[in-house]
C-alpha cells in the first residue's frame, strides 16, 4: 500500500477550511480576527522559494493568511533574531516560521529560539521542544503530526514492534525520535556511524528515514511486510528524491514515499497547528 | 573494572570546593555571596529523606547552604506550585530542586516547570529540557552527566558502538536518549513492551538501565566485555538493589553497580550544576 500524501493533505484542508471559514456566520471562529501566519525568509534560495510557494498556497485555499518578511542573506544573526522578535510580536501574527534552510554562518537554533511557544507552529524554539518533549504540548512538529497520521489511519500499533529512526537530524531524526519514546515504542537510531547498519534495518518492523541523501535505503536491506516512512528529501538530478528507493515498495505492506507521502501532510499539519495556537 | 562511584564523587567534591572555599581570599568567587540550594520536600517519604540527608552533607563539606522548604503532602498542585515560585524568587536561592518521588496526586511536570532553567540544577523544568536537548545548556541532568563523566574518564568512544538504553523513564531512560542522540550515537531504547529484549541485548557493545526494578539485567543478556551502567534503583528486602544483577561483574569490561556507581556520581553532578549556575 503506497501512502497518497497529497489526498490526506486534502482531506486536512477541507477539515481545516470548513473550521476557520465555515460558511454560516453562526460557526465557532467566524467573526473573530483572520487567522495569519508570518513566514521569515533569508536570503533567496529556490528551494526555499518553492516550499513557500506550496505553503502560500495551501494558506489561501482555507482562509488564512500569509505574511512574508524578507531578510536579506547576509543579516548578523542578532539583526535577524531582532527582527523576528519585532515579527512575533505583532499581534496580527498567529505564528511565525522561518523558512529553512537558512543561509550559512546564520546559528540555527538561536533564531529559532525568538519564536514563543505560543507563536511557533513548527514547534522548532526550544521552549517548543521542551514542552513537546515533556509532554505539555498541545501541537507536536509537524514532521511527527504527519507520521503519527499514518500511523493512526492505518492502524499501526508502534508497541511491540522494532522500530528503527534513520538519521538524528533536528528536523526528523530527532523529534520522531522522541515522540516514540515518549510512546512507549521499541526504537533503534542509526546514522552513517553505525557499522552495519542492515544488522538493524532487517530485523525492522517499520523504518523511518530523514537522512536527505538520495535511496539509501534499498530494498535488500529490509524484510517483507516491511513498513517504510520516507521522510528524507534531497535533490538528485534535478528531481526531488526521498532516502528510500522506491523499489521498496514491492516489499513493503506500507510505504510513504518521497515525493508525495508525508511532505504534503507535514504542510497540512503546520497550519492545523497555526489553527490551534490560534484557540 | 567496577566503577567506584564514591571514589570519583570524592574527588568532584575536592575540586568543587577548592573552587567555592578556596583557602586564598584572592580567589575568583572568594568574597561572593554564599551558594545555596534550596530544597522542596514534600511529605515526610523516609526514602525521600534519606537521599536528602546525602545531598546535605556533600553540600556542607564544600561550603554550600542548603535550604529545606518542607510542605504537606496534601498540598494543592496550585498551592505547590506557587509555593516554588516563591522559592525560586528569593535572591539568595542559587538553585532550587524539588525531592523526588513526589506523593501521588501531584502533577510531576508542572510543578517541575516552576523552576526557571536559571535556577535548575536538575535540567528537569520543560525550558531546561528544551535547551538541554537543543544542545544550549551549558549544564547536563546530573544523570547524563555522570554516566559521561564514567565514559570520558574511561575514554570509552560512544561512536560506532552499539548502546541499548533499558527504560525510557523521565528521570534516566529519556535524558540518557536524547543525549546519546545528541551525540551521535547508535542506540535502541527498549522497555516492558520490547519483545525478546534478549535480541537487543546480546547483541550490545554497551547497557545503561534506568529502570528501577530488581535484577532484571542478566548475566546470560549479554555478551562478554559488555560495558554496564547501572541507573536503576529499587529496594529488594530492605537493601537498595540495581536494574543489573551485580553477576554480570564476571562478564563485563565495566561495570558501574548500584549502589556506589553512578548515584554518588550524580549527587556531585548536581552541586557542579549548581555552582555553575550561580557564576
Amino acid at each position: 500500500m503506497i501512502i497518497d500524501g497529497k489526498a490526506i493533505s486534502e482531506r486536512i484542508k477541507f477539515s481545516l477550511r470548513e473550521e476557520i471559514s465555515p460558511p454560516e456566520a453562526d460557526q465557532p471562529l467566524a467573526g473573530k480576527k483572520k487567522i495569519r501566519l508570518a513566514v521569515i525568509k533569508v536570503g533567496n534560495n529556490p528551494v526555499t522559494g518553492k516550499y513557500l510557494e506550496v505553503k502560500r498556497k495551501f494558506a489561501e485555499q482555507i482562509g488564512v493568511d500569509v505574511r512574508i518578511y524578507e531578510v536579506p542573506k547576509d543579516i548578523s544573526n542578532n539583526k535577524l533574531r531582532e527582527k523576528i522578535s519585532d515579527v512575533v510580536h505583532i499581534p496580527e501574527n498567529t505564528g511565525v516560521i522561518i523558512q529553512l534552510p537558512l543561509p550559512e554562518g546564520i546559528n540555527m537554533q538561536y533564531i529559532l529560539d525568538a519564536i514563543t511557544p505560543e507563536k511557533d507552529p513548527d514547534v522548532l524554539s526550544s521552549k517548543g521542544w521542551g514542552k513537546f518533549a515533556t509532554g505539555k504540548s498541545k501541537i507536536l512538529p509537524p514532521v511527527v503530526g504527519a507520521v503519527k497520521m499514518i500511523f493512526d489511519e492505518n492502524k499501526i500499533e508502534i508497541k511491540g514492534k522494532n522500530i528503527i529512526v534513520v538519521g538524528a537530524g533536528r528536523l526528523v531524526g530527532k523529534p520522531v525520535a522522541a515522540w516514540l519514546i515518549n510512546e512507549g515504542a521499541t526504537l533503534s537510531v542509526i546514522d552513517e556511524n553505525t557499522l552495519n547498519p542492515s544488522n538493524y534495518t532487517l530485523d525492522a518492523d517499520i523504518i523511518i528515514s530523514g537522512v536527505g541523501k538520495p535511496k539509501i535505503i534499498k530494498p535488500d536491506m529490509v524484510k517483507d511486510g516491511i513498513i517504510a516512512i520516507d521522510c528524507g528529501t534531497s535533490e538528485s538530478s534535478g528531481q526531488v528524491t526521498g532516502d528510500i528507493d522506491p523499489a521498496i515498495a514491492e516489499k513493503a505492506s506500507l510505504f510513504a514515499p518521497v515525493p508525495g507521502g508525508v511532505g504534503p501532510i507535514t504542510i497540512a499539519i503546520l497550519f492545523k497547528n497555526l489553527i490551534e495556537l490560534a484557540k
